[in-house]
This record gives C-alpha cells, structure tokens and sequence, in this order.
C-alpha cells in the first residue's frame, strides 16, 4: 500500500469511530415514538438516521476541541439540531415538487416510505424539533452569550440567508438559460457551504472563540463547503456509481451547469485543492491544533483520487 | 338595533383596529425582497400579509396587559414570530400532497401563486424565519428568563407534542374508520389549541405571569381553542358561504367527524358557551383587568348567533 493509502485508512477509520459517536449523540435527541402522533416520529427518526458521515456534527465538535472550553455543555443540543436541519432539508429536496426523488442511498425517501403528506410534515417536524433541542440549552446555559449567538446563527444559516436561500436560488436557476459564474457561487455558498459554516461557527462559539478567531473559522469553512462541493461536481464525472450512490454523468445529462462547466476539469481540481489548503491553514492558526480535523478536511478534499 | 348588535359593532370595530397594529408589527420583520433568492421573500411576504384577524398576535398582546410589565421589549418579536408560524402552516396545509386547496379567503394560495416547490420552500422558510425573528429578542433581553421560556414554549407548541403533532393525527385519521372522541379531543387540543396556548402563554410570561397565573392562562386558552374550534363546527352547519369563506356543508359532505357529530348542535352550543364563561373567568383572576380581551373572547365565541 502507498503512504497515502495508509493515511487514508486510517482518517477513514478514525471517522466511522466519530460518526458512531455522534449518531449515538443525536440519537438520545430523537423524540420517543409513541401517543397518536407516533407516525411522524417514526418518520422523523427513519430520516434522520439515515445513513450519513454526520459531518455537520463532527466537524461542529472538532472546532470546539480547537480552543479552550473543549467539551462546552451546549454542544451535545447543537450537534442534534444541526443533523436534525440536514436531514429535514433532505426530506423536503426529495418530495415529487422538488427533486422527485424515491431513492436515496439505496433506501427509500421519507416520502416514498411514509406517504407525501407525512414526508412533508416530517420535514416540518425536523426543522421544529431541531429549535426545540437547541433551545433546550438555555435551560441550564442560558446566560452563556456564546450560547444565544449560536442559536441566532443556527437560524440564520438554515434560512433565506443561508440554506433555504440557495436552495431557492437553485430551484429557480433549473428554469434559466445562461446561468452566470456569479450565480452559481452564491447557490453553493448557501445551499451547502451555510450549513457547514453554522456548524464549524458554533463549535468555535461554544469553545470560547473571540471575534477575530470566529471570522478565521468561519472563513475555512466557507472555503472547505465550496471545495466539498467541487468534489462533487468531479465525482459525478469521474467517480464510480457505486461510490457516489447515484449514476455517474447525471449533471451532464440533466444538463446542469456545475462547477466544472466553468473552470473545467483541471482547474477544478486545482481551486478545490487551494481552497483546502487556504482553509487548513485558517484552522492551522487557532488555539489548539487539532490533528484529526484537519486529516479530515484533508480527506474529504481527496476522495476517491 | 338590539344591544348584543351594538356591542358587536363595537368589539369589531375595535378589533380590526388591533388587527392593522399587528399588521404594523409584523410587517416591520418581513425580509427586504432582494437579492438572488427575492422570489422567497415575495412569497413569504404574500403568506404572512394575506387577509385574516392576526388573532394569535393580538392574544399574545392582550394577554400581556393582563399583567404589570405591559410592554415588554420582547414582544414584537414573538408576535410576529406566532404569526409567521400561523402562516406557514396554512401554506404547507393548502398543497397538492395536503388539503390541496387553491384559494384561500378567495385569492390564490401560495403554491398556487408562486409553483408547489416555492409553496414548501416558503413554508420551510416562514418556520424557520419565526425563529430567527424570535430569537433575535435574545440580543437585547439574553438574559430575561421569560424569554428562554418564550423561546421554548414557542418550539414546543408548534412541534409534535403541539400544532404538527395534532396535524399529524389529523392527516392519519382521515383514513381511519370509527373516529372515537379522545382522538378527535387530542387534535383538537393540538392542532388549534396549542398555537393559541402558546400565544397567550407568551404574552403573560412576557407580561411577568409567575407559574400559577401562567398555569390560568394556558387554561383560559385551552378552553378558548377549544371553543373556536366548535364554533368553525357549528358555522359549517349553520353559517352563511359568504362570511365563513368556504361551502357551508362541507364537513358533512366530507363525511368529516366534526365536534358536532358526538354533541349534537346544541349540545356543542351548550359546551362552546361554558367553555367561552370559565375561561373568561380564568382571565378575570389576573391582576389586570382587560375589557378588551374579555369582550373579543365572548364576541368570538358567539359570532353568527
């Protein structure tokens, strides 16, 4: 094996190990599945623990192992929440309205499993809980500002702002000729990279960032977001289906613009590639080193090379 | 004219007067239609301002001045918060997947107007701009313990053990046979009970409720849900099309199990009426008298007598 192989193993190994860890984080979150309305826990439960890396929570708790207050006790409520507003985005990005999609990962969507009006309400219910779980933390840390201003980030990153705001841009671009450069960055800034950034953000908020660190994470993550959805644009081209769990060349055929229809194959490898490196060296700059976060970044910008 | 006439007059005079203040408040934390992803704020906008009373606002402000701190500072924020939350759920209510309405009070609904994709985004995005608006009270009053339990009463009303979980039960009973009482009692509960509860929960937590009295208000507006919703049963029956704004007799048609259908007409008067007296005497035990919120509780409860 070479010496990246090795590497690579090894990063793989240490996140399954972190994605068990989180998924059993999140899981003591899930309401309890039972009283009349117990279909939609069942539902919201099937959704969220879905097969995922979980990297919204691990990369939240790995940002807060960067400074001081390594284990502050809001994180557990946020990691949850955090998981919790993926997973009712990608409920709602499946629906017949949006992407129509029946099959996720090889398993059946929320709403080909449940029925369309459940698939909506899980979607809604998700997004509620994620709130209701975060905003436990103010029962016992309410005086803690780091923790109001994790809340107001949190909502601010999954709204128009943020998350839903890409997503609309996205949806509204499938119907426009000539999509520009300028669009398409500000759909990716928001659809993936928002998340991302409220993730790292408030792991770095919650170990005790002051201004100028919160801007340098907040920075490496808008960079990291943009260069995991570089990869993806790469992936869908030269990847293998069995990887990447969809049919390779789908962007080409749906005629989608990417990434790639811009910078071309080469030099999107080359800006993920300085995307990563500009952000390993943000993250290199805080407080605590963190060898683990950055293998990962490391990793998740290599894949399948 | 008879007397009940002239008072009638009045409170609905009164009303829409507070109805045009709400709309004031809320229209201050619409977002500004700009930006790439305008469309949604459009169609937010078009939601939330659509006609109706903003009952849940005025409740929430009314309930308020039942206590010592009349204004409190935290206020405009959760009002347009609850009816950010009243509107989303009407949008996600009238798709296709749902009740699959196209007009609502006679104009187009959200999806209709705008695509069904745009209908669930601009759900998505009221839900989550509730909680933003909301949360935005803890920058200047972080450290009112009303406000975290404002914030959490808010979650917790709206989800599962709220307005979607009564949703939830709502949508699932439509395929069942033999809908028994405590079934239809826990939608009811839930479905309108829990918004309203939490609205006037708020405004007295805000107001400076202690425990006790917070207790007599949630009872007070359990027992006005409750009221209201027996009353929409009655007007289905006994109404005119114009002024409820949908087919009189579509309850029946639908072969939907309504209040009425277990008390009869009359005895769901009877039960409408004793609910409406003993929570306007819960409301007479706080330390303010309202006029204003005792008037509007007995005129709704007797509108179209």
């Amino acid at each position: 094996m070479t010496q990246k192989a090795v590497r690579d193993m090894d990063v793989r190994r240490e996140l399954e190990e972190r994605t068990l860890e989180a998924e059993g984080i999140i899981r003591r979150f899930l309401p309890r599945e039972e009283g009349y309305q117990k279909t939609i826990m069942e539902a919201m439960s099937y959704a969220l623990m879905s097969p995922g890396k979980r990297l919204r929570p691990i990369l939240m708790r790995e940002c807060a192992a960067c400074f001081d207050q390594t284990s502050p006790q809001a994180l557990p409520f946020f990691m949850a929440a955090i998981e919790m507003i993926h997973a009712y985005s990608l409920v709602h990005d499946d629906l017949p309205a949006m992407d129509n999609d029946l099959l996720r990962r090889g398993k059946p969507t929320t709403h080909a499993r449940f029925g369309e009006a459940m698939g909506v309400l899980a979607g809604d219910a998700l997004l509620n809980y994620a709130f209701e779980t975060a905003l436990q933390s103010l029962e016992t840390d309410g005086t803690n500002p780091a923790v109001h201003k994790s809340l107001i980030l949190l909502a601010r990153k999954a709204g128009i702002y943020g998350m839903i705001g890409g997503q609309v841009v996205d949806v509204e671009s499938e119907h426009i000729q000539g999509m520009d450069k300028h669009r398409l960055d500000f759909i990716h800034e928001l659809k993936t990279g928002a998340l991302i950034e409220a993730a790292m953000c408030i792991g770095a908020l919650l170990g005790g960032a002051d201004e100028s660190q919160l801007l340098t994470v907040e920075q490496a993550a808008a960079k990291i977001g943009l260069a995991f959805q570089i990869e993806d644009d790469i992936l869908d081209i030269t990847g293998d289906e069995k990887t990447i769990g969809k049919p390779v060349g789908s962007d080409e055929r749906n005629h989608k613009v990417t990434y790639v229809t811009f910078a071309g194959l080469e030099g999107a490898r080359r800006d993920a590639e300085s995307l990563t490196r500009e952000a390993l060296e943000n993250l290199a700059s805080l407080p605590r080193k963190n060898d683990f976060l950055m293998e990962l970044v490391a990793y998740l910008a290599r894949r399948n090379r």
